[in-house]
């Protein structure tokens, strides 16, 4: 036995990679009467009903997407579930498997991978979810993470982005920028810990918005209330670049344009005040933040009443004519066009 | 215009993440009449018949899985697809759709993209399937790529790892080796290359070994056969990491043990050439060389006669009882206990 008080980290290479798959898998609940086969053979196999299969898959990848400074490796397997299960309820289908493949460098521990693997479980556990597959490999350098979600819906319940029209009320299922403005604080108490090591992060204050960015959420109930009140929007997406991007998506696919009340945009109070903090503009934050993973839908007017009683829900805007142009009702009462300025990796690095 | 010579190449960051996936799928054709929703909204939408989904997935991660000084980008987007497409057949399966996400430091041009694009439809096209999804982003180092195969067959089709029994022959579609000893040459003419960047590669005498390493097939024609032919295997598995280890799934699954006849290992004569080349016993590369994505399979000894006219099919052995081992009969008349020696990425770094 050791006698330091550390833990023992068990280093990968002891372990080989089929080692390592099975100690990650070797107790998986499986859940979904669909799952046939889940990890073991060669392929996983699901069972369909009379309904379509809904696939989506996001790959993230350390220094990219993800800073393993200020992220904990179990919110991190638990976000990039969330993150694709997130596309497959934008589709108002029902996830029930997902694949995980991670790529690591020979310095992460057994102990790390498990940790992660504790965020897949509790996100599979959460949305009710099998890990049916995936791959466990090494790279030079950093972690990349790529998840396949899988889900089932009738093919005639499934909203596409393209189904919008003029007059179509334009919903969001909760509060925007939150989570952009989580990342900004982790960035800036990450500056402040690499200047003044000696210093602890000030992060009480910030719970909420750290919480947003770290271990967001996926919106299973929104889609439920869909199912069980008859109600089947006509364009529906997942706000992962920010509102302004998937409000152009929508109109972009739909042909038409749009007009957004900034004043009914939800904000959290916190998203106000961390926003004003940072001298920036909340609604600058709800619009061009990413990683909300609220849904933003239309539905058609005549559905109005149906979606009244919503637990959470927010109308802010309609759809226009395309001619139109996408608009934006500043609350000093102007009219300025929508730019989408979302993320774009790309353009980040150059 | 420009007065060089040299092509231009088109820095990604001009286009963006939508402008690049946008570029690089404008022109996806579709052929299967499952692919409802391909490329384009949150997910994909893929219609069922009465049969079960398949899935299965890989990622490669460049310096780990593929050298890009001498692997074309065409021929990596073609073989990301095709292997994943062997894990598909490995289950008796066809492959329908794929998904592709690769994430890619900004050193690349749009130019090398398109290349790695026209080896994935090469692929698709080949083996009819569908590029219905996806991910590209950016990544600080390397390029990483994962892929998503999903097939389709009727449920008592399907063909499991686990379902071999004492008596059944085990047999492989093609030949094995060619694949592990065409890297090993790939390798020492980089090395060469590197030392003396005048000298001009050999590669003439060694076509057949490339090939088999750059641009692998799946064998899609041993499913049709057993299709049209009436037979089920009992067990099956992709040759991935090379034969021994395949076996050792095959038997460890299927609680049973097995006795491989060396000298009925099929070994394509410039493998044999070349392993001694490279002072190396040719058997040696067929047993723990990787990547040849033949067929293992077994079948009932009653149904032999059944695949007697089967185009590309060898005998290399029976199924035994578990207690008696994995053994391997060599060509000088010794029996030895064959243990597995494959890849083992996590291994090989340490």
């Amino acid at each position: 036995m050791s006698n330091n008080t550390y833990p023992t980290f068990t280093d990968l290479s002891q372990l080989g990679e089929f080692g390592l798959i099975e100690t990650l898998t070797k107790d998986n609940p499986i859940v979904q009467s669909s799952t046939v086969k889940a990890i073991g053979d060669d392929a996983a196999i699901i069972k369909n009903d009379d309904e379509v299969t809904v696939v989506s898959t996001d790959m993230l990848v350390e220094g990219i997407h993800f800073d393993l400074m200020y992220t904990p490796l179990k919110h991190l397997g638990y976000k990039a579930v969330v993150v694709n299960l997130s596309d497959i309820y934008a589709m108002n289908a029902e996830p029930k498997q997902i694949t995980v493949s991670v790529a690591i460098s020979s310095k992460y521990s057994l102990e790390a991978m498990k940790e992660f693997y504790e965020g897949i479980y509790t996100a599979c556990k959460m949305y009710q979810v099998d890990l049916v597959g995936g791959d466990t490999t090494s790279s030079p350098k950093g972690m990349i993470i790529s998840v396949t979600a899988i889900g089932q819906a009738k093919q005639d319940h499934i909203v596409y982005r393209n189904g919008a029209k003029k007059g179509d009320i334009i919903c969001v299922t909760g509060d925007l920028g939150a989570s952009y403005l989580g990342l900004q604080i982790l960035e800036r108490e990450k500056q402040v810990y690499l200047a003044h090591p000696g210093v602890q992060p000030q992060l009480e204050q910030s719970q909420y918005l750290i919480e947003r960015q770290l271990k967001p959420e996926a919106q299973r109930g929104a889609i439920a209330y869909f199912q069980k009140n008859n109600i089947k929007p006509t364009s529906m997406i997942d706000i992962s670049d920010g509102l302004a991007s998937e409000v152009m998506h929508l109109c972009k696919q739909s042909s038409t344009g749009a007009f957004i009340e900034e004043a009914k945009v939800p904000i959290h109070p916190d998203t106000e005040r961390t926003a004003i903090e940072f001298k920036m503009d909340p609604i600058t934050c709800a619009l061009h933040g990413g990683e909300d993973y609220e849904l933003l839908f239309t539905i058609d007017e005549r559905d109005l009443d149906k979606i009244r009683f919503m637990p959470e829900v927010f109308i802010i805007g309609e759809m226009t004519d395309q001619a139109d142009g996408i608009k934006l009702h500043t609350s000093g009462g102007n009219i300025y066009d929508l730019s989408a300025q979302g993320w774009n990796h790309f353009k980040a690095e150059s």
